[in-house]
């Protein structure tokens, strides 16, 4: 991808736009703006920089009807508009919701409006514009990417782990990314024909492999739970987990994964010490004696969950995620993960910084990449 | 904002946008690219765009030793690289990350470069930029926003209440933004002063607040999960929750509000129907019965819940999120939320589209929203 614009829904500035990437790209995607309201301006906007008109297309409309009435929902007058296409353009089915998209030549580009909602703008990607593209653009491509997926390593340290192997000038072209604590390195090769770009790719993917070792847990965009999740079900382990500053977080990540309710049994977020007692079987005086954020009430969480669910393995994770709640002993960010695995609990301990959120989010794939650690070790 | 745009890590095509951007806007903001590895182009390109060469600035590299000190973690010497910047910029300290920013001006633009990391952005925006801009355009802004949060109602009913009050060419300005069953409607309100924009953007709110109703539970990008924790707290009720198919993101919605402590109890992810049986005492016969999705199981493990925690109120949730699962009767997306309040339960179906993501997200903002108007209702 060249270039990503987003612009506010005003209708020159998107005519002018659209004239301007389809004067320089190949391909232009617009996202957004079908909608049936009247903000919505990207029919009119791309009829106008095509220089057409629109027109109601008749095959549109009976997908927007059939659409609500699956439903058995009422369809709004103003529903009708999202119908109208510029003149010429192709009709690109929406399988999920309301607003169909279109194809149509603009300059020298080919300009395929599809719309903003990321569930639908994904699915008629997938069912149509992915084959309208092979079809358009038979020759291509001659580029080959892959990401590999890193946990537990600042990013100055991938970098400098994969400095000798690709770099931002090279081929492969080498770009990191950071979000909760999971560094991205992608490797974007390119050849003369595709083959020589998934050579040259391979041969670099296999070589950070190597430089990355425990580090690396998956590849394209998987997250920690994710890997977490396959390793539990090739393994026939099941988990059970238990949350405190990370409030549902570890459950929610896990549960996104299809299929995890052959693996997780429950997890159980003891937001009060009360909880922690009565659910996960936590003494008060091990509270008392050494406060609900510690490695002593850590580990009896994962223990008594373990033995409360009857999983194979459990997790466990309390914190002080902050704002407030932090002590000269105990600042916000101390956060404290443990996994009960085959009669064993260990404790790791974890200084994070930056707001709750941040801290919630590095917390929760920290304490996966704890469990994956102990997989991986095998006891 | 006139324009967002986002390119790759390659140095011209980003010295050529920062110089179109400068001679098109007031002020320009970077953000990215600051960080320690070579792919992190942003002081080098932000030097060229400018016509000036890179020196290395004495208070930055003290910023960076310090960050690493303070955490007893070695620097890398990569880090060093973050401390250059343009000859003749002005330092923007980061109180939360390794990365400094900087300002200056190219051509008639104000540049100013910040991390990617949204923490460390958000910090120094509001720890510096806004004062910034402020001291360098005194007699802005005369425009004024508020944006209006519903949930409940459809993106083109919405439309259709507002449509009278604001409209996308009109003063103020409306534009609707959809996402996981939330409607925002913003209102952008322009003034020949301050107090003008402010005066024509409370009118407009004021008569959006009537039309939206109940629908209305919050402003300026507030979460449904804030707006029913502020409601248990001002009521000093608790709450318990009980979830299936959103497996814990209920829980994570509502740990992200900070002080929630005071309100939730617990969240019991019960995802086997042996962890609803054991956690939450849902008999077996009626699991037999009517299936853990049903409006019978789902009242159950809320009263469930309600009784073994000991909350004022409780939540559940039980439903097929997909992709998988679904039957004929009990298609993917069919889900129930149940709430418990003042020794009575209501039951509500929801039939959901989208993948499981979606499904979830929609079906954890509904439930919450299922329990808000069971306390605006008050009983």
């Amino acid at each position: 991808m060249a270039r990503h614009v987003a612009i506010p829904d005003l209708f020159q500035p998107l005519v002018d736009e659209i004239r301007a990437a389809a004067r320089s790209a190949d391909v232009v995607i617009l996202s957004g703006g079908l909608g049936p309201t009247v903000d919505d301006l990207t029919r009119e906007a791309a009829a106008k920089a095509a220089g057409k008109r629109l027109v109601r297309s008749t095959a549109a409309l009976r997908g927007i009807r059939a659409f609500f009435a699956k439903r058995r929902r009422p369809m709004a007058a103003n529903n009708e508009r999202q119908a109208d296409l510029p003149q010429g353009a192709v009709l690109v089915r929406n399988p999920v919701g309301t607003a169909p998209g279109f194809s149509m030549s603009v300059a020298r580009a080919l300009v395929i409006a599809l719309p903003g909602v990321p569930v639908e703008l994904r699915a008629m990607f997938d069912n149509g514009v992915a084959q309208l593209l092979k079809r358009c653009f038979p020759r291509r491509p001659t580029v080959a990417a892959q990401e590999l997926e890193t946990i537990g390593l600042a990013e100055s340290e991938v970098d400098r782990r994969l400095v000798a192997i690709a770099s931002p000038g090279g081929n492969p072209r080498l770009s990191l990314m950071v979000r909760d604590g999971i560094v991205t390195a992608r490797f974007l090769a390119r050849g003369r024909t595709a083959t020589e770009a998934r050579k040259t790719l391979a041969a670099a993917v296999k070589r950070a492999r190597g430089a990355l070792g425990r580090a690396l847990f998956g590849r394209d965009g998987v997250d920690i739970s994710d890997a977490v999740a396959a390793m539990l079900k090739d393994a026939g382990l099941t988990l059970s987990v238990a949350e405190s500053c990370t409030g549902g977080l570890i459950g929610h990540l896990l549960t996104k994964v299809a299929g995890i309710s052959a693996v997780l049994l429950e997890d159980v977020v003891t937001y009060s010490n009360e909880s922690k007692v009565k659910r996960l079987g936590v003494s008060r005086a091990l509270i008392s004696k050494h406060g609900a954020v510690s490695a002593e009430v850590c580990s009896a969480m994962a223990e008594g969950s373990a033995r409360s669910s009857g999983a194979d393995a459990a997790l466990s994770v309390t914190g002080i995620a902050g704002p407030s709640g932090g002590t000269d002993v105990k600042p916000v960010g101390l956060v404290y993960t443990a996994v009960h695995l085959r009669g064993r609990t260990t404790v790791s301990d974890l200084r994070l910084s930056g707001d709750r959120g941040a801290i919630q989010a590095r917390a929760a794939r920290l304490a996966l990449e704890h469990l994956r650690q102990r997989l991986i070790a095998g006891s």
